[in-house]
């Protein structure tokens, strides 16, 4: 049944890409097998991604440019991020509203990975998926956060290129920027570029920008968007193609990918041995037994979780 | 040392709670010992969490809520969760300025927590330092983070009440709650309140609290702040002490904190393998050569990982 997944996936097939996707997410036990084969068919696609504050306009940002992917003939692949809440599920829907043209086009495939519950396994998810979609044939891997903050920050280790996209009411702009964007922006969108105190957002980013020292080789674009009308996003491809360029010449392209799938397998350990001590939590008596202790208080978290590791030489709860 | 420390820090003294953040934050050898002593001596300190986007003056709360607390006498804690940049490193130390006056007060303790490297850490650091200002005999623990996130969301798991801070033009205010906001908040502050918008703001907040299905059985009030000038802190204590009343008849202050120590457990377990697990990759031949061949291409990094776990029984590599 893999071998058979597998063949569709590298065909391109959307429904084997969402199999295996789920796959993923769900750590289940076919995944090593299958991403073994994957990673065989990997390293033609380019990744791209968003981050910003909410209400920066980033939905609208994906669907113009894959639209202008889409007119270069480019398969493209969309990894969005997204909290699911009870509350807004409706809101990102209606965000998702906007891609719909992109959802009829056999050429566009377009995923929302949720966020519920684990912090840390987002970074690792989307670091698997990108490479699925990268052996399933797209040229241009698009990932988009929601959110600011460590996880979003994390998450885009796994791109080429990260646009970080601001408006200009979005609080004070290095106020956004505290939340540790500025660190790992190659290209600056000011989007609603029309609205009042645009270019002098632009110029504050520029200006932060050349004061950084050491003078970094990649000084980030700043560029003026209106991503509703598509305006400026010619150029964003042109400036993203530029850094392209640069990545390449200067080797980084290599350096980021191969820190890339380090940091895929370390998280990927972590994780998979996180997902077996909760199972145990649930099904080891042992285990179940210090949880209880230490909810009502008669052991320490801290300590519990020292002694247990430094006891179990062969970690036996592990081998479930 | 550790028991000199220990008695040092019940007694309160700033210096050696210094001392035991740093401790706990490195993962040191002598923090198991120490947690399982100060275990004994919490759960009189209360918690409270502030999170938004960034702009929304959090900082400037945290400030004048602590004012007000000194002046009820009450012994406070702030935990501030700071990404390190080498960019931004000034603007937080510009905010850091306007708590000058509590810097000087024996009676305040303020640590900035930073989130650089680690994504899945925090959550965990963050719920272990509570338990050490709470032992160190603060009344009150304030926790106050930058960014908006998944892992912004998963520290407010350490506080027992959630104060989220929201300003009229940071962005659209659903489109901020998207973040996930809503599912965590038990107090919403609209602050900047004399700025347009803000009446729109609250009653928008207040609708979308009112369409939850099923209803909640604490419905979070939404404030009207100025915090700059102190304005509405009166009300929002209130409405901390109305929330922890709840907390306490509806048991659910017990539900929330037995869980927060059973997350501090296992994150602890987690975190402490990933720790010894990266000395292993610099140390180790073993796990240093299947990084390399990972890094180059030769090793697919899911399936390594799984091959790792399962591979050993005995998890050796752990026993560094």
């Amino acid at each position: 049944m893999t071998s058979n997944l597998l063949e569709r996936l590298l065909r391109g097939e959307q429904r084997a890409l969402s199999i295996a996707i789920t796959m993923v997410e769900r750590m289940q036990p076919g995944v090593a097998e299958l991403m073994s084969e994957v990673d065989r068919h990997t390293g033609n696609a380019y990744t791209i991604g968003i981050t910003g504050p909410p209400g920066a306009g980033k939905s609208t940002i994906v669907t113009e440019l894959t639209k202008l992917l889409r007119d270069a003939d480019k398969k493209v692949g969309i990894i969005a991020v997204d909290p699911t809440s009870p509350f807004t599920g409706g809101a990102i829907l209606g965000d998702r509203i906007r891609m719909q043209n992109h959802y009829m086009d056999p050429e566009v495939f377009i995923r929302s990975v949720a966020t519920r519950g684990q912090s840390g396994g987002l970074s690792r998810v989307v670091k698997t998926l990108t490479r699925l979609l990268d052996a399933s044939g797209k040229d241009i891997i698009i990932l988009e956060t929601v959110g600011v903050g460590q996880t979003e920050v994390s998450i885009m280790q796994a791109a080429d290129s990260v646009l970080v996209a601001l408006v200009p009411e979005s609080g004070d702009a290095i106020q956004t920027l505290k939340a540790g964007l500025m660190e790992i922006a190659d290209l600056y969108l000011v989007n609603k570029s029309d609205r009042s105190g645009a270019a002098q957002m632009a110029s504050a980013i520029t200006n932060t920008i050349q004061m950084a020292s050491p003078i970094p080789p990649w000084a980030p674009p700043v560029i003026m968007t209106q991503a509703n009308t598509g305006k400026g996003l010619d150029e964003v491809w042109d400036n993203i193609n530029n850094h392209q360029e640069y990545l390449k010449h200067s080797s980084e392209l290599g350096t980021r990918r191969s820190n890339r799938r380090k940091h895929e397998y370390l998280e990927t350990v972590e994780e998979e041995m996180g997902r077996r001590l909760r199972v145990a939590v649930e099904s080891d008596k042992r285990i179940s037994g210090i949880v209880k202790e230490i909810e009502t208080g008669s052991q320490d978290p801290y300590s519990a979780a020292i002694e247990l590791i430094n006891a179990s030489q062969g970690i036996s709860y592990l081998d479930i």
